[in-house]
């Protein structure tokens, strides 16, 4: 495995996840893989679990780890070509990438969707330039369009707390005070498209996500309706996607508070368990009682961080 | 050992002091110990030898570290239960200190005292949820009250460098240009009333640290009194402790740089030891002359936290 | 070796070639050298290369690695001494560098010059110091004057792609938009005359070097005359040293885009190869195609740090 951005990238997923399993049950099994190998973990923006899960499934595997936070300690980057560079940006990417890639044997890369150029963002511009230019196995740490760690993790712990053959998942929105990028529910949507589960997702008008990702997957916009039934509720804020109107991407179109999961939107659920990716804005996402209610996984999704970046790293440490 | 805060969890004194000296024979005699075992270090706050000390301990002991700046590279965490998080802070302390707990073995907590709200500050309020939600042993990194790894440093150095059985040590007030918390002289009397010692604090009035740290230890107001005939000085400013007037708690209260420790203090001792924490503002805590004498122990002093952490990691590490 | 500042501290330089030689066929044929030793990274300034291929370095090499950003998570450090410590600086360097000492076997120091003061700067005032108190072999990782791993990962490059047995190196400035130290011309005049090469260093008037590193190395003030048959082109910029006129030191001088290298520059060359430390603004100090023309050498010097870094660890783990 040379990149890992999309659910293709995995394979078939029931190997994916008996992989998943084998490394959970004994988390060290494969740490002769990266003797004398480095990882590099580059950070354009901020890291809570990516940070720790990634650095610990490397260490794990035996590895060094390396990691850069960009804005801090290192020097601004330019990404455009062809410009006089007597701002405050000291290097180019296109010499930076290739530098970094000279002293580590694998790259995972954060690079958050800046929000202001659909076409920028989504022809996931950074990411690309690493995968172009370092000469190493690049994995997305959350980029522009994807989040395929958060998406695996989250995609194991459904198999974990299913309680059917096929289980119904809604990926509903919730709002929140800033305006965040799309990479997550766009990565959910990919993987649970792929996945054998019965698949809705619920959201105000406008913030349709882009088919790319969700395929033919259901829309419901009543989110009551959307949530009666459901096996696993996947609550995630995102701004709009701006597909069908590119002049709103990045744009806050609704504030409804209606949409926040409380008790209520958990009640017409059928002993729904309640998920999210984190960082949470509790009294906005979601309520202090339902996140805290022992139908909340959003603990054990996080700890399978750990687990899927462990089956990723492996996989590119085999391919090396 | 689950917890480390203070010195009742060391358990009995002299056989902590023998395992200091043990380790510091020989550092790395039980490396095996720490074999994919994993601390998290995380700071609220700034650090040096603290981060370094404890760091080194833990990988002396053989164990992986990875070390978190929660404010810089991560999320600003909200620490108030029931609240709307529409502000600048992205997580929940409910949420985050889980998430860390789940990828290591053991977890260091920095977080000083905001000398705001006497009540919050000596509840211990961060500390306590670490230990309350991490599922991880914690020790204390210098919390809002405390700085056991400093306290337990101070009394190795003390063992080493005392030339009769049972010393007089004076810990002495000085003057600071910033209100600083008590976190530090706190530990340091707990510690002093559980070693074998003659301990003296002397402070102006007002200063009175809280009795659940001092307990039944003698004060003396007049800092030369208190000097006379002593053989360690340990040096310290701390705001305000608003035992006897609440009201003034985090405030300073006095700059009087007539407590600064002098070659004109030292005089009255017995030949006495300078000893401070560090990090040490000269020329208001200490003179030059005094830091840079053959009798300034702050060096051995700060070359034993990294023993006192490698004992408290190691009984950790037995624990797990 | 208990230093490395200057070239005179690696000794023979054939010998160090061979071992740079050696170390980059097996990276880690020296691992069991830096077994339980620790290298503390000591950063005052920003890095990339420097901070990723040292760390590297010391990794292959058996060894840990503590990463102090001085002015992110640790206290600022005053440098003066008799001063009354009551501003932003909470600790001396004078217990900050033992202390550091105290937890590492061997200190490596990023340290840049301040441009303000000709004397301080040029007396490696902060570099020394740690020499001094640290108690520990000190490696330079560019500080006030020099970058020495920056000059013999240049040397290493050009020993690489020479095509002659004594080939015409030019050190050329070239035009930036900040006031930039002399560290790295210094060190590439310092090597080079050490080296078996023809050098020759142009710039405009003003921007003579210090004889101290350039020593009788040819200078010739036109540009495009130096630049004649060229085997190797090494572009930087530096502000004015002070050499002839003190007053100016730290200041730019010329700003003439004329100085920029771009293809008319390199025609007159002998199939001359490109050089720059990097980081670099495009632009300014070179154009876009000449940096990414098959002629540019830029990406294999920055690889090559890994391998100085490496040589110069393993001597100094040899002489613990």
């Amino acid at each position: 495995m040379r990149t890992f951005i999309n659910v293709e990238d995995i394979g078939d997923l029931g190997k994916a996840l008996a992989e998943a399993r084998e490394i959970k049950d004994d988390r060290f099994k494969f740490q002769a893989l990266g003797k004398n190998k480095t990882l590099m973990m580059i950070f354009f923006n901020n890291s809570l679990r990516t940070r720790l899960s990634t650095q610990k499934a490397a260490m794990n595997l035996g590895m060094n780890v390396i990691v850069l936070d960009v804005n801090a300690g290192a020097w601004k980057l330019e990404t455009e070509r062809g410009v006089i560079m007597d701002g405050d940006k000291s290097e180019h990417l296109l010499e930076a990438i290739p530098v970094m890639g000279c002293y580590c044997d694998m790259i995972g890369v954060r690079s958050f969707a800046g929000l202001q150029d659909r076409d920028y963002d989504y022809a996931e511009t950074v990411l690309n330039q690493f995968i172009k230019y370092s000469g190493r196995p690049v994995f997305a740490m959350e980029t522009a369009t994807v989040h395929p760690l958060q998406a695996f993790a989250d995609l194991i712990t459904i198999e974990e707390h299913k309680t059917k053959k096929r289980p119904k998942v809604v990926l509903s929105w919730a709002p929140h005070c800033r305006a965040l990028p799309q990479a997550v529910p766009n990565s959910f949507a990919q993987w649970m498209n792929a996945a054998d589960v019965d698949f809705v997702i619920t959201h105000p008008e406008g913030y349709e996500l882009d088919p790319k990702f969700t395929g033919s997957a259901r829309i419901e916009y009543n989110q009551m309706k959307a949530l009666e039934g459901a096996d696993f509720v996947y609550a995630k804020n995102w701004s709009c996607p701006g597909v069908t109107n590119p002049a709103d991407y990045g744009k806050i179109l609704s504030r409804d508070m209606g949409w926040t999961i409380d008790a209520a939107h958990m009640a017409v659920t059928d002993h729904g368990k309640f998920m999210h990716c984190l960082p949470v804005r509790r009294g906005l996402i979601v309520t202090d009682d339902v996140i805290e209610s022992p139908d909340s996984l959003v603990i054990p999704e996080a700890a399978n961080r750990e687990i899927s970046a462990s089956v990723v790293i492996k996989r590119m440490l085999e391919s090396l």
